[in-house]
């Protein structure tokens, strides 16, 4: 058996077990590493280079529509959980305490947060007095913890990064404006930057963030059919203002509650990307959040191996110019196929083969990890050609996972239909749901499947509850979920 | 009394109460809020978008020198900080820790990271195996906690924001050279993109980072005539291999501990920037670093107003299109002289004006926060002025601060002499040393003053120890420090 085809076998089939396939590609894509605290892992460079791309775009877009970034303290005051009832209720549970600091017991407890609502709802308190100061649109990029008892790399871990924007506004309107426009400008992020469809709608109250009024919500699916919450924004109406007194004086001289939202992405995203694109050949990613775009690799035997690496090289700086963040490996103690499938592990999108017939015919071979597909272009239209073949991979990745969520998701009129599904395969069911907790309960209860959001456009609308069969208040999407 | 003069007048002057001022002008500013945690402060957008750039551009250097983001947890199990001897002993008295989670004691207490050698180092342990792996470079832009017994905005806060970067080599000629080129890198960020001038050298044994061999500092003088240091890095030596187990196999096929080398700056540099340019009327940014570099106000009466207005928008579109960070305050609420203060009190660097009789000379009016110069521009030259007026700023800014340094930069021969000195003005002092800590003790204890650094460039060789008056081993410069 040949190296290339050992090194490929380390990889467990996703067919075999899904699990290990994930944890497998996160390896051997050095993604990541397990820290010795329970629950944290490390971002490794090549898992933090896909953090940092997802954070320039966003950070762009977020600038664009008037947010501007600050940053707050990490530790909240324990009487400050205590202020929104359903907030501590919800967070209570997944919290590490800071207890002593400096060889002295702390008078209050201190919590690492979990999200920072209580701790800018205070600053905004003070800071918000006329309606001359809102809007108040405010973004954060900051580290958070949750205590998890279980943990999943990128998906579930103790600490994760992500960033909280938290906006305080006149009007329930402008506030519910606010709460669109941002899960809007999440949904072409995921969509167009990582190609991934989702599902976009309304969380059921029980799935709702703590302390929020209305929780929207985009959903991905997996390819093992499962849901990932993708990005999630809030409209919190006037919970958090009247719990942290941020008031105002509105246009008419009267004092009001501020309207506030917040919103925000994770580093889950990270996870969501490799288990939507990836295959068993290792970590597929849209070239958009590719740290490499493009890997070069030389090939031919020795006697001409230096004319070869050189052009390579003198192509690279053309690229490298151009902007297509790519890479060359000319390293000769390794064979290219090795090479080829190395890179196709790391996922890394287009590669280019650059030989001696090649250097002759002024060509070069590019070869699409996603598709296989392979274009022989001419080396002076290189650029051109790298960014069409770079645009076209970026939309048949989109359009295959778009596929997938189609296939996978099915319409259901009863819960005995349901169940049967999820066990032989999962994926997204549509179904209608009378609006009762208790039905929704007897859902995860019978299936494991728990509703993933309301959507906002639907192929068809059920007209009864899958469990009670009563009449259908709305139309919803059920699924197991990481 | 005008509504400006009033304004003007809530800044403290630096020559009543420096420390008053400073706290004024961040206040005034907008730059930061304090939180309700002990020490730890808010960064607002205006103080948080300094750091914004600072970051952007250092990163750029960082990567342009091969160096790879990556991102550490922000716990430390308690056991890891026994491992290296100086490390513990300098860090214990400061950490806070956290001793529950999600309701259950831990079994081990974990600090939260007052610095990340510790982890970072067992991380290498486990990727280093080879000469191959070598060199690993690696930065991480993290908040760490340290517990402050007295705090102050940006200069020293509990909590504060930084990168750190952690490198491993195959020998100490790799990891010095390593040392310098971050060093430099900072003294080079600090002096063109802060307009700071700096005393580049090494730290005296007593005020090394706990569990380095060699301490490298930049050191950058206040209006106060105290000492800020500017950023450090590290020559770890192999100690914090040998507590962590970092081995490799070299070239020869023996296992070698790997040479370390850490180096920081952090948001301590803010402080540095307000208290180095700022002046009675408040903050005073370099044009590299200033969130706004250009303000433009349009003056004139009511009724050439909507004309005004409409040239100086498309003059913004213009400046904005080239990349300036330009704001426009067509506010009519206040007036001109009031704008012109807020601005100059938020220390944007270049104000354009332009009016009625501007409009018929096709001209606008260029100020200068710094030195109140006014340059009469063409419109159609605007571009081109504005880059050169701004870069004109950063320069005089820089030799400003030189000049200042150099005139608050003494000599002297005795302790008596350093002394009178400290006692009268503050400022930096060049004086001998004998190399022992009971000598740089004694000078801390007489004058409050603490060795900087020892210059690699100095104006004389002292020959003489400034305490004991044995031969001078190093020419040491002391100051006050914040
Ligand atoms: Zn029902
Ligand atoms: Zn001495």
């Amino acid at each position: 058996m040949s190296k290339d085809k050992q090194f490929v076998k380390e990889i467990t089939p996703q067919g075999e077990d899904f699990s290990r396939w994930y944890i497998d590609v996160i390896k051997k894509a050095d993604l990541m590493d397990y820290s010795p605290v329970r629950g944290c892992i490390v971002f490794k460079p090549e898992g933090y280079e896909i953090w940092e791309l997802m954070q320039r775009e966003l950070d762009a877009k977020f600038k664009e529509t008037g947010h501007r970034n600050a940053y707050f303290p990490l530790f909240i005051p324990e009487s400050f959980f205590q202020k929104e009832k359903e907030h501590v209720e919800g967070f209570n549970p997944e919290l590490p305490w800071v207890t002593e600091a400096a060889g002295e017991k702390l008078e209050e407890r201190l919590a690492i947060r979990p999200t920072s609502e209580t701790m800018i709802g205070h600053m905004y308190a003070k800071w918000i007095q006329s309606y001359r100061d809102l809007p108040l649109l405010v973004n954060q990029w900051a580290n958070v913890v949750r205590w998890e008892k279980r943990t999943l790399p990128f998906l579930r871990t103790s600490e994760f990064l992500w960033q909280e924007g938290h906006t305080a506004h006149e009007t329930e309107e402008e506030a519910r404006e606010e709460t669109m426009r941002m899960l809007d400008i999440y949904r072409a992020f995921v969509e167009d930057f990582l190609s991934i469809p989702v599902i976009v709608g309304q969380k059921t109250p029980s799935e709702k963030f703590a302390g929020a009024r209305d929780t929207y919500s985009i959903e991905a699916m997996m390819k093992d059919g499962r849901a990932v919450q993708a990005g999630t924004s809030h409209y919190m109406g006037t919970n958090f203002a009247e719990a942290f007194d941020i008031k105002f004086l509105d246009r008419d001289n009267q004092l009001q509650f501020a309207h506030t939202t917040s919103w925000g992405v994770s580093t889950r995203l990270i996870g969501a990307l490799i288990m939507v694109h990836g295959d068993d050949r290792g970590l597929n990613l849209p070239p958009k959040v590719a740290p490499t775009q493009l890997i070069m690799i030389p090939i031919g035997p020795a006697k001409t191996r230096e004319q070869v690496v050189a052009k390579a090289d003198e192509l690279y700086a053309e690229l490298k110019a151009a902007g297509i963040r790519v890479r060359i490996d000319d390293r000769t103690d390794q064979s290219p196929g090795w090479k080829f499938n190395e890179y196709e592990m790391r996922g890394v999108p287009l590669r280019l083969e650059i030989g001696p017939r090649d250097m002759e015919n002024g060509q070069v071979v590019l070869v699409s990890r996603h598709s296989g597909e392979k274009r022989i272009v001419q080396q002076d239209r290189l650029i051109e050609e790298v960014r069409t073949m770079l645009d076209d991979i970026q939309k048949q990745m989109y359009e295959d996972a778009k596929s997938f969520m189609q296939d996978n998701f099915k319409s259901v009129d009863t819960l005995d239909e349901m169940r049967g599904m999820m066990e032989q395969k999962r994926g997204f069911v549509l179904a209608g749901w009378c609006g009762s907790d208790a039905c929704e309960h007897t859902v995860k209860e019978e299936t494991g499947a728990t509703s993933r959001n309301i959507p906002f456009e639907v192929s068809e609308h059920k007209s009864q509850c899958l469990v009670c069969e009563e009449n259908a208040k709305h139309t919803v999407v059920f699924a197991r979920a990481y």
